[in-house]
């Protein structure tokens, strides 16, 4: 439907990368131009750019910035470069999967071109992350219409953070299929968690779903609980920053106590997840959980609202076992229980032995 | 020990009430005057003063101030002027049952006095408040001591809010039972979850502890989960707003979600309550959940973090079934499991049929 949330938050722009600033909104929606891997590197490191999908695309054409805008000479320092940026932008956030897949496919693809000229292969960079952004919304479309046969009408769906339009270069994930439920007639209403620290649920979900037109309602992280307890929610759709082998799903801070609460109250929890968030290398236990700065806990837009000196922790992402997960939607199909067995079943099936990240 | 936070939350100072202005902190501690019932009802309504114990006496003073800072000239004119403080104050928050014990006790007292003269009626009401104002430290103390004995040197507790000095006239309920701890010499972490919406977990709980050079560590609350799922938490000890005779526990929003964590990980979830915050009368069904304006959740200290016009459900308490409750400790003793039956025993031992709220 084209009166869907229709900005791209991550688009290739004449060797440019275009970025919504999610780090101004709801407040304001302004665009940010980034022209360099450094520039990039910072605006993933500061969440300008943010959520599992749109920083992999996001990741990508940093690299391509690296050898488009510089006056290289040779192959060999055009590949310099690009491994550099590579360095650079692998080093800016660790949780989130799909950083290093979208880092991956271009390096795989600068390889691969390299018997080409320098022209040459400036410009199938470009076509190629162009198209990775082109993909990412299509994925995300056909994920959302698999997903959508889990939502029935007058399904109350809470969610965590954003796995949105603007976690993705558009669209979204779990928020994908409500957009889908939507499309197909159904009335759908989103319970939207404020997602402390960063307040991604308050300040980005609550704003896209209501440019949107889909009916939503914001509460605190503490009334997820008495949310489900007194009936106010069907089911549970979230994103993922990474799922791996053996069916962990790492997403954002809150998805696991979430995950627990949705068991408890025998409410469907559903992970939408695209193969890019997929791991195909790593059992959790190789994961690491990015711990942000205490600054994100003591102030709030720049107020203190925490005594001086306390001491802050403030991991950004957990990790949910699969024995909660009821399914993981992804844009070839639904995994379902159990999935210690079926997910790695449906990887053989669907992604064979990729190329690892 | 001396040297625990010595300040008092609420006192009676020559016929004003002083109560630490709460929703300063933590970046100010300064006082509050209050002279006249509106004004201590102003105060408890917007979270000047809050906590429930705190909130009994200081109710029950703003009753008294109807009566002594008024030039009436009849008993009768008196105690028509307490009525009208005792309806005002009843009408300001729903929840905390301490809020009624408060005024209940003190209208009660002034019934037992309609023989004396109005001089003799106001000086035994003012020593009945100030009494009041000491019972609770003393409660609190007797309560510590009580709970004590469930912590363990090295334990890291988790509580939720803030059950602490500022939550009484002093010491605390929750945070009693800790520094009780710390006065026997055992080594206690509190993990501190911030409590959104009105952030007393950071503002108040984070602020008493340092003060009191009791180790702290603040988390969101979306980390409540993770920190038990990795470990961090040997017991969880809250305060309560409510308890009643079927031994449900009104807490602060978020402690029902972390009483089903605790089970989940086999943690013990621990109750602080005086008795004054039981309620004789009411099962769990009875009782109204206050809900709090959209302005606490699309706004940070005046900053707004979500888009204008979204809906918001912002309930300021929420329900736990006593199955998830291991130990209620009061100032007489321990309840413990099954409080639906140990419950109403302990409450026809200690407390018989007393008068109501």
């Amino acid at each position: 439907m084209e009166n869907f949330f229709s900005i791209r938050t991550v688009s290739w722009e004449r060797n440019r990368v275009k970025l919504v600033d999610q780090t101004k909104l709801p407040g304001k929606l302004v665009f940010l131009y980034v022209s360099t891997p450094e520039e990039m590197a910072h605006a993933i490191k500061n969440m300008v750019v943010r959520g599992a999908p749109a920083i992999g695309v996001a990741a990508a054409m940093g690299v391509v910035l690296s050898v488009v805008n510089s006056r290289v000479k040779t192959k060999e320092e055009m590949l310099s470069r690009a491994k550099n940026a590579e360095a650079m932008l692998r080093n800016t956030r660790p949780t989130a999967v799909n950083l290093f897949w979208g880092i991956q496919r271009i390096m795989n693809r600068i390889q691969s071109l390299m018997h080409e000229d320098i022209e040459t292969i400036k410009k199938t960079l470009i076509e190629e992350v162009k198209k990775m952004e082109e993909e990412d919304v299509e994925v995300n479309k056909q994920l959302g219409k698999i997903g959508s046969s889990l939502i029935d009408s007058g399904d109350t769906i809470l969610t965590q953070c954003n796995a949105g339009a603007l976690a993705t270069v558009g669209y979204g994930t779990a928020l994908g299929i409500v957009r889908a439920a939507v499309e197909q007639g159904k009335i759908v209403r989103v319970l939207i968690p404020e997602t402390r620290p960063q307040l991604q649920g308050s300040r980005l979900t609550a704003f896209e779903l209501k440019r949107d037109g889909i009916e939503c309602r914001l509460i605190p992280d503490t009334s997820v609980g008495y949310s489900m307890q007194i009936g106010l929610v069907d089911k549970v759709i979230v994103g993922a920053d990474r799922v791996t082998v053996d069916g962990y799903v790492f997403n954002k801070i809150g998805t696991y106590q979430i995950a627990v609460l949705s068991e408890k109250h025998s409410i469907p929890f559903y992970v939408a997840a695209p193969l890019s968030s997929f791991d195909l290398q790593n059992t959790h236990d190789k994961v690491v959980i990015e711990e942000r700065s205490p600054e994100e806990i003591v102030k709030i837009k720049g107020r203190r609202v925490a005594p001086r000196g306390v001491p802050v922790f403030n991991p950004a992402f957990d990790k949910t076992p699969p024995g909660y997960v009821d399914s993981i939607v992804t844009e070839r199909g639904i995994i379902t229980r159990p999935l210690e067995t079926n997910l790695p079943d449906f990887l053989n099936k669907h992604v064979g032995t990729r190329k690892g990240n």
